[in-house]
């Protein structure tokens, strides 16, 4: 459903059309092209672009959600290359590009254009998955450092006071933050049929509000893992306060180092940092350490269909990420005869949680500005919307998998209790 | 975890020892090497073998679950070839072999034995997915005539009385056939979210007891598609007599044909009859039909890891059928950018419908045994009963995968309502 040529207009040039008519360079008419004909293979979008010399062009009858502001011809011929995420992303953070209206449904109307996946598209993605590379034991730490080791107190300014960092679950859209990080929490427990006792390995524990919450709540004993060094001292530091470091282990190490057994197995928001050529390195840990009766569950970012993750965000954001569709997690349970007792697709509370984090964050723009520069925050503040516009979407999913092995028949007979109340 | 040799002993030989030592034949001295050798292949499985010349052999110091009696060599050297689990289901039903004591159990025995995958397996995999061969339109229509079409007085006497024939779901383990049938279908219906007025597609429905629940319960217009003669006319004649005509169309059609459109898209126990050959040409028909609001469910025997179904079954009881694990299944969904909202696996539930389902059937052994012979008599015996054994041993998957488009948002906020007290 692209536009055809003619429906797309000058809405109204800044610059008179005189200074435009005596010049030689073919620059304007250039990023005119460009500009028009990416418009038109984004469908019917109601955006309105202005280019350097100030023309602005657009569908016709449309009110747009935004405008879109190109300050250079950088910032308009970088979308021509083969990262256009990549180059709209930094040009956004460098303030070459400016989105006037709602960033959110800016992104959100781009994204819900039907997005063609040709032979080009094939190309990107492989080479990306080429440069993306491995996630050695070295290379991940230092992944996670670039994003987690942020600063402590830079998350304290926009997260809830638990410090979750993951998508939360809201037992109704008006819950507040608090209460669904409190629920996902809960959620995450029942699922996992937790009995006072047992013992729980997590592999990406975060600032280990999860596990100081299943000790606390459920008494179990939890060994949590984590290779974000400011995370660490952060739980290390909570365990002690709360009084739950003897039930409460945090262990600064790689997921692919956990030994011992548990009960229960569970990796909240870690697995998208995994990255698919180490699925079989997860598979082999969780066969290693999950008791013949023990359960496991999954919480991860991911797709409806294999494909890489946004360039921006893995480039800028989350160096090494990669959010799998559910047949490249398949190829983590398969193998190891781990069985599929529960999906559940959250896409929509992530959306929501963001929404929290957004608005917390534009609260704490001073200080983010003072501290980090306006660069940084005018990257987050992308990074943040995009997430909200992508969930939004559906071109992300959010899905937490419950696992047993194959032979376990210690499984629940309905999932009627998830939903019990309290 | 083989038993070693010397843990195979002769457990008493109903043949005088002198007789044995005076045979030049060596017969006997290989059946009881291929026999203790299977035993041992299988572990330390709790079942006495009896050869042919009535020597008992098993592990020492385990009360046996069952006797199994060999009659022939035959039945014995069946057992060696590319597909034992055939050659011994034809024994079965022949009376070669005999299973003294209790079927389920031995069956769970051995299905719950480690079964070690080799390359052996592999080439029987690969030989056997070739034998199958696609189900074409016309091979369709006789592997389903083969099992529907045998009567349905027959099946009226071991199904529930609304005839559904697929796994039902028990709210508690207590509850009768006739309760867990009703609440299948109120758990399909509430999962898909179904208004009344909508247009509803089924794709296999049996004898129309879903179709028409739908359409009473939810005020749904229903398309219920099934190739088999028998079970469209029954289905019709309920519908005309239940005052459901006009709002329930029978159509004796194959899901390939299906078109027109739909708000909800449902498969209750047809997908084992697709085979993965076909899994685009009703990704197609899924994608034709599915409104862009529209939801989905697919309801099938799977699998924990790609395989292939059971020779016996496959062969004897269900032609061309096939049980998908979950990286298959996301072949048909994730090209069309199907969003999984909602998987649950109810294996518990299909080993329970099942253990009715065979309790009836014996029930009704002799009308069985008169109208069609000991031999099939004997066959189905062993097919409710090693199905039995599959879903309790996790060999066997019962998926209920519920899905929406990619793009739409009219997804349910919690599956909360899928447990609210009706």
């Amino acid at each position: 459903m692209a536009l055809s040529r003619d429906t797309m207009v000058i809405a109204g040039p800044a610059v008179p059309p005189r200074r435009r008519a005596r010049t030689l360079w073919p620059l304007p008419a250039l990023e005119r092209a460009l500009i028009a004909r990416m418009l038109r293979s984004l469908g019917d979008v109601p955006i309105t672009a202005v280019l350097p010399d100030g023309e602005e062009i657009g569908p016709r009858g449309i009110v747009p959600v935004a405008r879109v502001v190109f300050r250079d011809a950088r910032a308009v011929f970088g979308l021509a290359g083969l990262v256009p995420e990549l180059r709209f992303g930094d040009a956004y953070a460098e303030g070459r590009i400016e989105v006037e209206g709602d960033l959110v449904a800016f992104l959100e109307a781009v994204f819900a254009a039907p997005a063609p996946r040709g032979p080009y598209t094939a190309v990107a993605d492989w080479w990306r998955s080429l440069r993306r590379g491995r996630n050695s034991l070295r290379r991940a730490r230092a992944h996670i450092a670039h994003h987690y080791d942020l600063g402590n107190d830079f998350y304290a300014r926009w997260l809830d006071r638990e410090m979750v960092y993951t998508c939360a679950y809201f037992p109704h859209p008006e819950a507040t933050l608090e209460e669904a990080q409190q629920a996902k929490m809960a959620h995450v427990a029942r699922k996992l049929r937790l009995r006072p006792g047992e013992q729980v390995i997590e592999a990406g524990c975060g600032w280990g509000a999860l596990a100081l919450y299943l000790a606390r709540h459920h008494g179990v004993r939890v060994r949590a893992f984590n290779i974000s060094r400011e995370q660490i001292a952060w739980a290390r530091e909570r365990a002690q306060a709360e009084g739950l470091a003897g039930q409460v282990e945090f262990v600064e190490d790689d997921y692919r180092n956990v030994v011992g057994s548990c009960d229960a197995f569970v990796s909240v928001g870690m697995l998208e940092h995994v990255g698919p050529e180490h699925y079989g390195d997860l598979r082999r840990v969780i066969d290693r350490v999950l008791s013949p009766d023990g359960r496991g569950l999954l919480h991860f970012i991911g797709r409806n269909r294999p494909m890489c993750f946004s360039a921006f965000a893995e480039r800028r954001i989350f160096p090494g990420a990669h959010a799998p569709a559910l047949s490249e997690v398949m190829t983590i349970l398969e193998p190891a005869d781990l069985s599929v007792l529960d999906v559940e697709n959250l896409r929509l509370h992530y959306a929501r949680t963001l929404e929290h984090w957004l608005e917390r964050f534009e609260r704490a723009g001073d200080m983010v500005r003072s501290r980090y520069g306006e660069r940084f925050l005018r990257m987050w503040r992308l990074y943040l919307s995009g997430s909200i516009a992508g969930f939004r979407t559906g071109n992300l999913q959010l899905f937490q998998i419950l696992f047993a092995r194959g032979r376990s028949n210690r499984v629940p007979w309905t999932r009627a209790d998830l939903y019990a109340a309290a």
